[in-house]
């Protein structure tokens, strides 16, 4: 057997015997780099001969693919001329389709079931321009069912612009535990002909051969048509095939052999597994209390409250927009719901926050899992953009953790408010633990964990930079006194008081843009009349790219090296 | 014949011939009351006797009733004890479901299709607390099939919550012109049971009797069930009924015998009319422009464009979110789109706006309609929060005209630009028009209407305050310099540095909050070292509610009167 390319002209010259060696290969590759870099396994491994099939008949890039969410586009990427070794590492493969890297990718996603919107404009475009191409849509059933596809499927079918969609059905979503989809996608299959499209399928989508004439048939067709496609998500890798909970679906590195994840963060805790915990003991103690998430209980480190509270748990899908708003209801009709839901995604629902939550100033929690930067993923699911808009949201209150102490309190300060309340905490690790006692906060009051009497700078910072940046000044007994802003809405204005006499007084934010604390805080020392200097530090205006968070927060310039060094130049 | 009253005790006691007068009665009093005041006039002549029979046969508020959008809601009102006269006036009665209003409101809406999700939660709360009661969602055919509708749909159908959806389908959207929605509503009525949800009808919705038994046997059902129900929207009254453009959906104050509107601005030109004239243009002098809009064709003034370039013309239906990623599409393949959108509803497509057109810096024209404070519809449509989040969202333009020569100017701009670019403009009317010549605008640079080498005053504002304050100004010959600011991001640096010297430099914005331009002009000027007093002025943070824009202005202390008076104080 000769040694196997990733290419796509030999791809396109292999016999279907040839192809089962190919797909082994691309597997094996995929394998090999997600165990060692992290990545979306599961989705990769099932669309492996669907993106060799879908790249043997039609002709990219003259043929445009749109690759739903993106994140399985790994085949995709191998077959049309680039190494995955440096997968999700600064500088190096997206994770997702990039325009930047290949002519073969004509569009960019992260978040999902923005594909079909977006192959109908480019048909809208082909034809205007009079141009002859196919434009395929490749969407997974998880994916399909977002209220923006289904707009998307709606206008679809009353268009004269054909478009083909490829639907990767794995009946999975993103873990098993998804009862919603997975009751759905197979009922809904039927329902694309009501949409006025054209329906072909089932069709086996590890068999190449048949997909290749399900492809032909779809190009004969004068109507936008959905492929209907069965895979199997994990296909190839029985860790992955076996897993019903999601482990494999976004995964860091892990052991090839028996499937063991490499364990990053050694006896520490995440944000989103202790708040996990923390919803946990809250709906044991109160049966009021209800939780809904859109699709990452793995991610959100709810699995264990799903399992204990079935029927007070909802896991609603990739649904913002309806999560935030049941959510509403809920709290109209007297329930206390909960509300864990990752920044980036909250930004599909920023409109029902306002003008259902905050407008009717309900008594809903919100959980803002993966606040700050994100790592790996990169541009599309950086969460720096929800502290602006909450800020120029009415209402509702905003807090954020630095530690698991003040964890436990702000969540208990929740329980006790009646009206919005929102938690934004980091995709992190908490250094140390609460075992040493209860901390105990009072509603808009800002914590002081280090003051010097005569010290000419205040300091104003939160999230998990206050510990790091106490250890630091500590260490060094600099003459700076430390705010922890553990409420960033409403913020403390008796400790604002106290700190204008300070020369200069410092608001540090690795966490989000300048378009939320950082300028409410300064303009509110402007309006008190503040005469010292302010000096500002945050993330600036720009769409993030992959790299380790640690990296991002380095280059970024709020790492707190960096933020110590520019402390020490006015001491 | 005894007077009609309008209560629900005698409601209930009524003979089908007495409800017909009751019927008639109630649209007299609504015709009435809308002719006086404006409001949404065909879609509440469509739904009187359905609401009639919701409220015969069920026991509100024991039992629940969600109201879609909320605008059809005025029958509901009437029969629970509200006199209307007060409609969408200051301190009035709400032309939207209200809870502080009436026990018979348990929910508010303003935006779409937020009533499947709401009513859902609802269920839940009242299955876990053990009550027992039905939850109606009434909603139309156009708000159905919006994004967030048909997730909650996908929801309710595997949810075991009961709730009643009546669906009002009068085949006609906002506007007569809407295509896509016509021909799918009827279409998709056949879907509900693949939803998982069961189906009674269709029933006619002016028949009271049949109506009841709709609803009576939808109580029988053990699953959450559709009633579709066909009305004409605007009868019995024929011009609100032959109405094909939309024109009495939300109407201003009109003649009862004629259907004719009373000109409130004779001879003043909107800025919604005056866009959609130079869309107009656009698209006459180059055939790779296209145009998308969200169901508001006829408010944003884009009725001629539709008629005169229809195969280059989107109206997507109350779908945001599909509008803004459809506009990245076509910018992704060489077309240039036109997004007109007005601002509370842009909220929607929030992330779209973000993740899909300015993470991948797509040349992508936005038309932000009824920015700013909108009057009567009140807190649900306030166009205050856009400024806001577009200043958190990196690589667009945000640009804002002040009258019509700047308009046109900006309008030029944004063709020869390539990315992202966003002009926003209220709902108001130039108080002049552009024939005394040409106006051309350089790329980030701030108009100067009005200095005095020796003022000590800086001032920065924006939109239709210019010309005002301008006057004023110049009628009292006060030491000031102004600058309108139609470039609000990027902002003048130039322009800025110049009134590093003044005394005293204003910042006033009547269109947004303070998180968004205001802020930004701040933090730059602190950065710059600016060592004068800075003034802001902007609406505060609050859902501002109904009453004319000249009394929000007043009420918020952002109108031209006061301010003039605040820059008194310092001269």
């Amino acid at each position: 057997m000769k040694k196997v390319q990733f290419d796509i002209k030999t791809l396109k010259q292999m016999d279907y015997d040839e192809l089962n060696v190919l797909a082994y290969r691309i597997r094996e590759e995929i394998i090999r780099v997600v165990s060692l870099n992290g990545g979306h396994l599961s989705a990769n491994l099932g669309v492996v001969e669907l993106e060799m099939a879908l790249m043997r008949y039609f002709d990219f890039p003259h043929d445009k693919l749109l690759i739903d969410v993106g994140h399985q586009s790994y085949t995709y990427k191998l077959l049309s001329g680039r190494r995955l070794d440096t997968l999700r590492k600064k500088n190096g493969i997206s994770g997702f389709q990039k325009r930047d890297e290949s002519p073969y990718d004509v569009f960019e996603a992260g978040h999902s079931s923005t594909s079909l919107s977006a192959a109908l404009g480019m048909a809208i475009a082909r034809d205007l321009k009079k141009e002859k191409y196919n434009i395929i849509a490749l969407i997974g059933d998880a994916s399909i069912v977002n209220g923006m596809a289904l707009e998307a499927l709606n206008d679809i079918g009353q268009q004269n612009h054909k478009i083909i969609i490829v639907l990767n059905d794995n009946d999975m979503s993103v873990s098993k535990t998804v009862g919603a989809i997975q009751n759905h996608s197979r009922n809904f299959s039927s329902v694309y002909e009501r949409f006025g499209l054209d329906y072909i399928g089932p069709v086996n989508g590890h068999n190449i051969k048949k997909l290749e004439s399900a492809f032909e048939e779809a190009c004969k067709r004068e109507k936008s048509v959905v492929i209907h496609a069965y895979t199997e998500k994990g296909k190839g890798y029985s860790f992955a095939r076996e897993d019903t909970l999601g482990v494999f679906h976004g995964i860091k590195p892990f052991k090839v052999q028996t499937g063991e994840q490499i364990d990053t963060h050694p006896m520490q805790t995440s944000y989103s597994s202790f708040f996990g915990s923390l919803v946990e003991e809250y709906m044991e103690e109160n049966d009021r209390v209800t939780l809904i998430c859109p699709a990452m209980v793995l991610g959100s480190g709810l699995i264990n409250v799903y399992n204990h509270f079935p029927s007070r748990c909802f896991d609603v899908g990739i649904a913002e927009e309806h999560a935030v708003t049941l959510a509403a209801g809920m709290a109209l009709n007297g329930i206390k719901p909960i509300v864990s839901i990752y920044s980036t995604f909250l930004q599909r629902a920023f409109d029902q926050l306002s003008h259902d939550v905050c407008r009717m100033n309900l008594d809903v929690l919100l959980l803002i899992d993966r606040a700050g930067l994100v790592g790996e993923d990169g541009e599309t699911h950086q969460g720096l953009y929800d502290e602006g808009f909450i800020f120029n949201t009415p209402n509702i209150v905003l807090t954020a953790p630095s530690d698991m102490k003040t964890s436990r309190a702000l969540f208990e300060l929740s329980k006790k408010y009646h009206g919005p309340f929102a938690i934004r905490y980091p995709r992190s690790y908490f250094r140390g633990d609460d075992k040493d006692g209860h901390l105990s906060l009072e509603f808009g009051k800002w914590l002081c964990p280090y003051s010097k009497d005569d010290a000419q700078i205040a300091l104003i910072t939160y999230g998990s930079l206050v510990d790091l940046l106490v250890d630091e000044i500590k260490k060094e007994n600099l003459k700076v006194t430390l705010y922890n802003a553990v409420f960033l809405k409403p913020y403390d204005t008796e400790a604002l008081h106290q700190m204008l006499d300070k020369k200069h007084i410092f608001i540090m934010n690795s966490m989000a843009t300048r378009h939320g604390f950082v300028q409410e805080i300064e303009d509110y020392l402007i309006k008190e009349g503040y005469q010292g200097q302010i000096h500002t530090y945050y993330v600036p205006d720009s769409f993030v790219k992959q790299a380790s968070i640690k990296e991002q927060l380095a280059d970024n310039k709020v790492d707190y090296v960096y933020l110590m060094s520019e402390i020490k130049k006015y001491l």
